[in-house]
């Protein structure tokens, strides 16, 4: 249950009710709201004149639900918009990983070529195996700093584990929580007290109660920028790297008032189905897309296989255009 | 591993030949053509001058490969072309099941309305239990029939098992083997003795390897007109009926030579999110959707959460033809 | 919702009942028994004073539901029975398929030399490529027909789709439809027609739900002689060829009063973990297990790699009759 | 590919040696042992006089695997051995969650009764939702370490993310990283530098290969003292909360050095199933079991439905002893 409190009340008064209520209390649109367990389905007679508006809810799918919020949040990163009435989507690209200043640079440079105002590469990278490439780590955040300042970009990187949360905190400008992490209380509460931008991937294994249920950490912490971000499912087939949730992604459009970025690289595994999917989940109507490009895959560090390579990615960005504007949106 | 022969080779020496190498011999573009098991890697050299191409081929997907083939099949369904060089998309749309003349007649009035060509519904129906509507059988394979006369329309209907194919085989114009279907041998070993249009549907079970053998079961009878339908997995997820796996539909376009046509309704499984759906199978650059369309959803027999009202489709089919159109195709 | 009408009731009076229910009619322990779908919750009153007991029930899981009838089913088979209160363990062994007269004589023998009265063994093979062998089809049948007159054996195999079911029906004494078959209706109809007891797989991407709706197409054609058998779930492990559900077994050992039989050969895929998983699945207390045995496995014509030798075979059923001990059950 | 020097190779040159091979240097059994990328097939000539075992290994489960190292590794838990050749069956139980002092008290009460010696009981938990019970952190840690300093217990406690990770190490006498942190590289490469005793839980959704590549995140940290734990998989199969893959823990037994611990509360999750799935994990012939017990476990904080209650539990105790003694094993 949500109790949005008038907002003639204070702050020690909103904290007295949310502890006999056992509810977290967060501050929102310049009111106290108050978040119940979902078990509790009626607000105490004592406490309805200070309460503006009440919602009972089926499930702990609270703050993201659209029961409670049905317009999709707006989300502002540095300017760039989405969600909300924009119609945008917002092409996010780069890299799997930071290489070298000369790799990154060549990315960079082809986003600036493009129009492409966020871009994506990893630093802390959450392998599988210990003997293989970990990441340049904290001077690889340095490095995409570098491109920030230098063209202007929205950087979006990831965080592996709670030891480097902060580091990611202060570079990034739109913190992304990997596939694998998704659960980390430790990453989860600590973006709850923060106010960027928050992509949070779904886990492979993953239900989108369950994920939907890990954004609603970061929301009741009292960040109310949360975007959701679909990578594919691990299902019983292997011929392609995971299976991309395109009706969860449905499920999610109707049910949830976050935004969503679909992530097509990360879910086929394999370059040459990446064009297609990409403009699948473009025609879905979604907020954004996820690419992984790098100016020469067959040496990537990391994910070799799903890169496009550059003049596949600008054949690519044309043709999303086209895609996006018959179903009415933009490309930004 | 696939032996053109020359066309010189008769019919009796073919078969001699494919006895002594333990394959199957088929007759396709006016050549005998032999498929041994793929563990075969080399042609005896005895027989060499007798053949015109070998293609050594990695598994048992083997006359659906481009491997063997490079470009999609044309299927001609009575003048009505996908694949090949078409670009043409095909909509196929209509009830789940046929319920009454009444309710037929709606449906194919509907599609004569926004030029459709292809009118799906099924009479026999692979139900999960006993004590629901089973369909209404030969009775209804009958009223499409009649609106196949009326309108001109191609008819599409599923057969559940053995016992109806040949009823089927006489009735429709694409022969549909349902998800549950797949791997009847009675069903598929019948099919490969038409050459009628064979759309396979995908068990939601079924990896690609094994639903692309299934395929073989028919194109090695003899029926080159097979189309691969995929529509949705069984995954974990539960909130949607089921995972529609487009990775899978972009591997299938990479690999096969197989017309793909894609089923957003039985992959979701709930009506609001088949539109948006549909526009991602349509920007996939797939060779046909299917879409479950009703006069009256509500009280339908059987799958009621799925199918789409008559305004919803005619605003969803506009849409599709402006993403078709974004991707240099056209909705037919 | 199952009404079991009173002794005296005839049976034309019980069809007419029937009819107005929209019920489902059998004869059943000298009664007839109608079952509505489950979405009937209430019998209307003038009917009441015809019936013996109404059990409403929550889904179409109805004849085989524990909530009807609570204690497990007693399984004859020609005298060898299983489920009720017997705390039998049925050990059901052979090789995958009949390859020869010569080998399935040595797999005879070697159940004869451990007292083992089921001999199980495919004719009809539902491979997944039409160019690998296919098996032996009637004359397998007769191979089979020829070791039960020898040895005294109760005889399992496999319908492979609705074209053998009469030749299976004929020859078998428990009819086995596999994973792949599980949602055939011309073979779940016609087993519904005899009394011969029946082993119902369960589909690799087939929930417990459906499964046991699968199995109330035969309950309710009037063959109260069915038994479960649970064989592995495809899921995203594949060091394993499929995932015994375990988990699932308890499930329907508690909901279902089926018997229940185990097939750890085909789950795993692999000889090395056949004997721990088979200790495991008799420890479960569950009423039977399917174990692959061959003469010499290297050369089987199909499932080579899970099939155990006849050494190995003999160490584990000296195991197995421990472990059944341990759990106060007995192996025949 | 492993690399285990002479032991007359002294630290300095070790690593100098694995900073030219790109390798991971531990000190394990009084040997410098390097442990390079698999992909690394062939140690350099010139290193060869220095080296005294090499290992070339199919992929990157390396210190984990049987080619390695055949035998299981015993671990030692002061003094309670498991694994090696010890035949032991370690019975692990308690609580899922510590929630007060006298609940806690009563579980220790019960073990003692059993002559049970490792207690199990989570402080921070890694719920689903922010709005329920979330554990009692550092205060639950300390009533564990007074049941250990009063009754004589190892204890078993789950570290949920890296920010508790040193608490935990400091109280628990096995450290348990669950399903959910499995991939949390902050925990793992912490975990690495201890030598306490880790039981790392299988995630839901990881395939065997990436599991024993966690494990080895670990392992290449320097501490052999490894678990692995299999607690069920998330499968298309929801009327049991997870799938039990015992196939999985055939294959684990067959090619992974590492004792393995099975957990039939958390895959199936509920009560019902749990005494035959502990009887069939014990009779796999696996290390040892985690079983959920609570003195009410209606009124359980969390899992409430999986919790035996005490009862329950001393007759499944007894008859887990009957069916470790038929395979020769022995619950400690």
């Amino acid at each position: 249950m949500i109790v949005e409190l008038k907002n003639t009340v204070a702050e020690k008064r909103a904290n007295e009710i949310a502890q006999e209520l056992k509810a977290i209390c967060i501050h929102y649109e310049r009111k106290y709201t108050l978040i119940t367990p979902s078990a509790t389905k009626e607000l105490d007679a004592k406490f309805q004149s200070e309460a503006d508006r009440v919602t009972v809810l089926n499930d702990d799918m609270q703050l993201s639900s659209r029961a409670w919020k049905n317009e999709t949040r707006t989300i502002d990163i540095n300017g760039v918009k989405i969600g909300g009435t924009t119609n945008n989507t917002l092409l996010i690209a780069g890299p799997c990983s930071i290489e070298s200043e000369e790799q990154i640079e060549q990315s960079a440079a082809l986003l600036k070529e493009l129009n492409i105002t966020t871009l994506r590469a990893g630093a802390f990278k959450p392998r599988t195996s210990p003997y293989t490439f970990q990441g340049m780590g904290l001077d690889g955040l340095k490095l995409l700093a570098k491109m920030r300042d230098k063209y202007g970009f929205n950087i979006i990187t990831e965080v592996r584990d709670a030891t480097q949360v902060e580091d990611i905190i202060e570079y990034a400008d739109i913190i992304q929580i990997g596939a694998k992490s998704m659960y980390d209380h430790g990453i989860l509460r600590r973006c709850g007290k923060t106010t960027k931008p928050v992509l949070l991937k779904r886990g492979f294994g993953t239900t989108l109660q369950e994920f939907l249920q890990c954004a609603e950490f970061i929301l009741s912490g009292g960040n109310p920028n949360v975007i959701l971000c679909e990578r594919g499912l691990r299902t019983f087939e292997t011929k392609t790297r995971f299976t991309l949730d395109l009706c969860g992604a449905a499920w999610m459009k109707q049910y949830s008032n976050l935004p969503i970025i679909l992530d097509p690289s990360h879910a086929i595994g394999y370059a040459y189905g990446v064009p297609d999917l990409a403009r699948a989940c473009t025609a879905m109507g979604v907020d954004g897309l996820l690419i992984e490009v790098h100016p020469n895959p067959k040496v990537a560090k990391s994910d070799a296989s799903q890169q496009l390579n550059h003049d596949e990615f600008r054949t690519l960005a044309n043709s999303l255009k086209a895609v996006a504007g018959a179903i009415g949106r933009k490309i930004i």
